[in-house]
């Protein structure tokens, strides 16, 4: 099979201008199959202030209200999106930006209200994402880029949490690919020792994890990402890397970071 | 060859939501291979001004600076590409919204400063409408969704006028298909009497065109539009219609509004 990496940035870098283009330039340079996952960033919540929208919260958590929303749709959807697609065909990548709705590459239901009503917020459903588009794509030459928005095949769009979109669609498109997953995030990867930047732990099992977690050797933060790596592997992706976004070359190379596997 | 319908859609239908959903249920149903091109509509000013963004004008012409440019993308790009595709997609239509960057599907440059500094507004360089990329899309049973922005291939987006994208993707996509292009209005067609929304004129040539300026019996306004479709069919379309986006299915089939032909 091909391989395929998928790489997912957070919204800390779509924050920071400099950081960005260098990260673009780099995943832009990365060969084969590649998309890329992007979150939103805090630039939404500044232009909603602009505009008099105030982020909602319960217990909390981010409600995505109606004005919300339409808030995300543009600055996600269009501004962050179409960005980052002309910045990567500046670099000669074709990129082609996506939501869940383009295409119907994935589809997601209004999360249930059970305690907190999180408002038009995406989970997406088992077979959501449609992995046969999405091969079409890559086949044409594209190189997908999704923003953390989804839809519900009822004509509205739903927030959709980019760190999910990302696993979701490598789990899906394992099916036709050896897929690798990469999560850029601040660290160099996952730290044996929280105050030292440079323990980076290189691997991690299963059972390395549940080690971890029952001898309480791991920082708290990390245990929900770990967890959601080791599903992801469960699921075909044939290993998830954590690591930092200007590490990209070698992370993608498997020269840095922490393997989950 | 096989047939392609191209269809534009202006900014006032945009505006309304009634006209937008009932214009979409019927472009969903239109059989074969089909583009839309929407317009901007006056949704971007309107939330321009509660960003504190006012229109900017030279000479009467509205200029595109660099916070128009970002409100643009956001709304054009993101909050209307999204929901028209979103509610094209609940109407059982595989649409995909595309800006110029997405696939490199069109580049442009940013307008020569002659009299007036439009700012970031593209003109679409000869060559600049990717007809491979666009035809791979079809093929992938995709329905292309044009938002009127294009890029310049050096990272910047520009804004560029729906009209003039329908009318360079018909030509391009003539290569391949039998294009037929379809532009809605406001009116039934091109009328023989402004005042009489029935005196649609069916059918005009090169040469009725050239007659009808001569002999000063055209709405002025009607000229750079017919002009423009004239130069649409010696570019290898088969044929313009000029109609109302009700008729959108009579349109398609030749049965109502004024072909160019």
């Amino acid at each position: 099979m091909e391989e395929l990496i998928v790489v997912k940035i957070g919204g800390n870098i779509i924050d920071d201008d400099e950081r960005l283009r260098s990260f673009l330039k780099s995943f832009a340079a990365l060969r084969g199959n590649k998309i890329l996952v992007h979150g939103g960033g805090k630039i939404a919540t500044e232009i909603g202030y602009k505009m008099g929208i105030e982020p909602k919260y319960n217990d909390g958590r981010r409600i995505t209200d109606k004005d919300t929303l339409a808030l995300v749709t543009k600055v996600y959807g269009g501004l962050v999106s179409k960005n980052v697609v002309a910045l990567l065909q500046a670099n000669g990548c074709n990129a082609i930006g996506l939501t869940g709705a383009d295409g119907n590459v994935i589809q997601a239901y209004k999360r249930e209200v059970k305690d907190v009503d999180y408002g038009y917020v995406g989970d997406i459903a088992a077979g959501g994402v449609n992995q046969r588009t999405i091969t079409a794509l890559l086949q044409a030459g594209l190189v997908p880029v999704f923003a953390p928005l989804t839809h519900d095949g009822n004509g509205t769009m739903l927030n959709t949490n980019a760190d999910t979109i990302a696993q979701e669609v490598a789990k899906a498109l394992s099916v036709g690919y050896t897929t690798k997953l990469i999560y850029c995030f601040e660290k160099k990867g996952v730290l044996k020792d929280v105050d030292d930047d440079n323990s980076v732990i290189p691997h991690i099992s299963k059972e390395d994890f549940e080690k971890m977690v029952a001898e309480q050797t791991i920082f708290e933060g990390m245990i929900p990402k770990l967890h959601n790596a080791l599903t992801a592997v469960e699921h075909g992706v044939s290993g998830v890397l954590i690591g930092k976004a200007e590490n990209l070359e070698q992370l993608a190379a498997g020269n840095a970071g922490t393997l989950i596997k």
